[in-house]
């Protein structure tokens, strides 16, 4: 039989993901293009020790149904270390636990959406929010993102002209560009959303991951009532356990926790309690200086070998996280990098899905996170050989 | 400032849920209005073995991102229980890993319905589909159950003159009825959709729960191309790990994983592979035997005592799962009942929510595997002083 889906997923962008996935697969190439953060600090050890005292303690609480909102003490450490990190005065009440930042996409789009309002989007935008939002089906305006982040005349034109239901950014090293907002930026878009009906969704998915060590402050800071935070262990615990968090005014927070019990009635109970039990006998701090001192140097060893390598291409210099985008000569197109890379063993990814509304062409995201500093420099050699030949052409 | 919701959310059902979770917290109320299975039952022993296992072999992958499909040896597990159960054809990639199988509810609804469809239930139908599929803003059609299952006339009436996208069932042990379609009846529910355009949509939560210890034949077998199977280790292993599955024809699966990757790009790995471990190294049929063995004798003991104290009163008797329905004398609500009850510590849970136009007052659905025989016994006298009392005013 022919089965007839609904609207909303026979318009879904095709994802060029499952092609990545598929090529990168590929053991002898090296990949930039995947989005992992490093394995090899993943604490095995601490997060091990964490699910044998929960096994020991009360392992038929961890293993029974739970509630929606999530385990009370996973969401007061959160609200405790926005308190302690940001002076933000976050509480247990104002936080949901979530399958991974990524089901905040989801939800919050579900419960904001109709079909044909309008998104506010970073141009380029990250990809894993342009899917999720897509299924309900807004109509994108897309603001232009210079290095301090949404340019402001744009973005005062689109608050004026095209008001969106909410605005969607990254302001702390933003994926693809690797970009971090100014201070000043954050205010200036703050007060050009201030008193309006739009809402600032402000994904945070690498605000611990600043090279430097030191927090910057939310926009939710500048703009309390009107904006919400995602947050996420992926990056400074552990991905494959699946959680994440959203920290939202509670009349907001009330809406996403009808949507999250009717998606999947709560995240997983067991790794929620073996994640607080590692929280409470480990020093997050420590482990996050660890990461960061890791990614910084692959960081900055990836810029040197474009500048020693590739002196023709541009690139952005993130200050922490774990991406960058380097857009390339004139006359050279993301997708023959992408396919001359294959041939050579280095994958990249192609800038175009990050681009609502078209382009991107001329731009390629890089990873620094998932690959150490010999792949890195192999990796980067490779890939000059790729992007010096057809600049020859 | 005043937050927009999307239309969906503001027409969500407002959920009896919130009151009755906060209500059955208070430890001295016996509650048979839940739907836990029982805890005293989970293998914890088997589930830490396995934990420990998988912490020893390959953490750093465990923990790490994985496939949106999900973890390739826990879907080959399921496929081949299919095969061995059921005699079912099923491959591993007809199989999608979910958080739980409510989650199945969800991106099934997010990829067939556009606002305005139609979507056969079953009345009374399950709580948990309706508030996930409500936010998708179907029409429902209500086809009234009868002990063999739908009734015909009524289902092939829908059929012919308001066709569903889906038609959602549960079949065997039916939450909230409890009650099982008979093989007859799945062959002609089977037979009035072959051919048309509606999916049959077979919720299998219960189905390795029958107390006699055999397997029913899924509707799926009589419609193989134009059905789907959710299934569900939450009541057969652990719901704290929330793992559940979709088997559906490539085609909708297709959709699904797209819907699913959009939505938290993939269930919890670490638990996948703990579950995975645990089937592999522990014999499932063994510890079914023993859950159903003590569920068996739970349900005959209900049924016992509201023949007993209650006669007045009519009550389903399930032949497997973990609910029954009973069905009030001439006069009483169940709302009287749940709010008198509480009084009397006992809590029941009011049918109404189950029907999705309108009825039920005279219902009430009790679970019984989640309260030992002494909490049975007397939580049954408690409910048949409150019954035999208001009965008699």
């Amino acid at each position: 039989m022919a089965f007839t889906f609904a609207r909303r997923i026979q318009h879904a962008p095709a994802s060029f993901l499952g092609e990545l996935f598929r090529v990168s697969a590929d053991p002898s190439i090296i990949s930039f293009a995947g989005g992992l953060p490093s394995s090899g600090l993943i604490d095995t050890d601490g997060i091990a020790a964490a699910a044998r005292d929960v096994f020991t303690a009360d392992p038929r609480s961890a293993l029974q149904y739970s509630t929606t909102d999530g385990y009370l003490p996973l969401r007061e450490y959160i609200a405790e270390r926005y308190r302690r990190r940001l002076g933000i005065p976050a509480t247990a009440d104002e936080i949901q636990i979530v399958n991974g930042s990524q089901q905040c996409l989801d939800l919050f789009a579900k419960i904001f959406l109709n079909p044909g309002d309008r998104v506010g989007m970073e141009r380029p935008g990250y990809l894993g929010a342009i899917e999720a939002f897509s299924l309900y089906e807004p109509v994108f305006e897309a603001v232009p993102l210079d290095p301090d982040g949404p340019d402001p005349v744009a973005f005062t034109k689109m608050t004026k002209e095209t008001p969106v239901k909410f605005f969607y950014g990254i302001p702390n090293s933003q994926n693809p560009s690797g970009c971090t907002y100014s201070q000043d930026r954050r205010e200036e878009i703050a007060e050009c959303l201030d008193g309006t009906d739009t809402v600032f969704y402000e994904d945070d998915a690498f605000g611990e991951l600043f090279f430097d060590g030191k927090p910057r402050l939310p926009v939710k800071h500048y703009l309390p009532g009107q904006s919400v935070i995602s947050g996420s262990f992926s990056k400074i615990t552990a991905p494959g356990m699946r959680i994440g968090w959203m920290y939202a005014p509670t009349e907001i927070l009330s809406a996403f926790n009808t949507a999250k019990q009717a998606a999947d009635l709560h995240s997983n109970f067991l790794c929620q309690q073996i994640l607080a039990r590692y929280l409470q006998t480990n020093d997050l701090d420590t482990h996050i200086k660890k990461i960061v001192s890791v990614y910084s140097r692959q960081c900055r060893l990836m810029c040197d070998l474009f500048d020693d390598l590739m002196p023709r291409l541009s690139h952005t210099t993130p200050e922490g996280g774990m991406f960058l985008t380097a857009t390339l000569p004139v006359g050279l197109s993301a997708m023959q990098v992408f396919r001359e890379g294959i041939g050579h063993k280095v994958a990249v990814l192609p800038g175009m899905p990050f681009f609502v509304d078209g382009g991107g062409e001329d731009t390629i995201r890089l990873n620094f996170s998932n690959a150490g500093e010999d792949q890195i420099n192999e990796g980067m050699h490779r890939l000059a050989g790729v992007i010096n030949g057809l600049s020859r052409i």
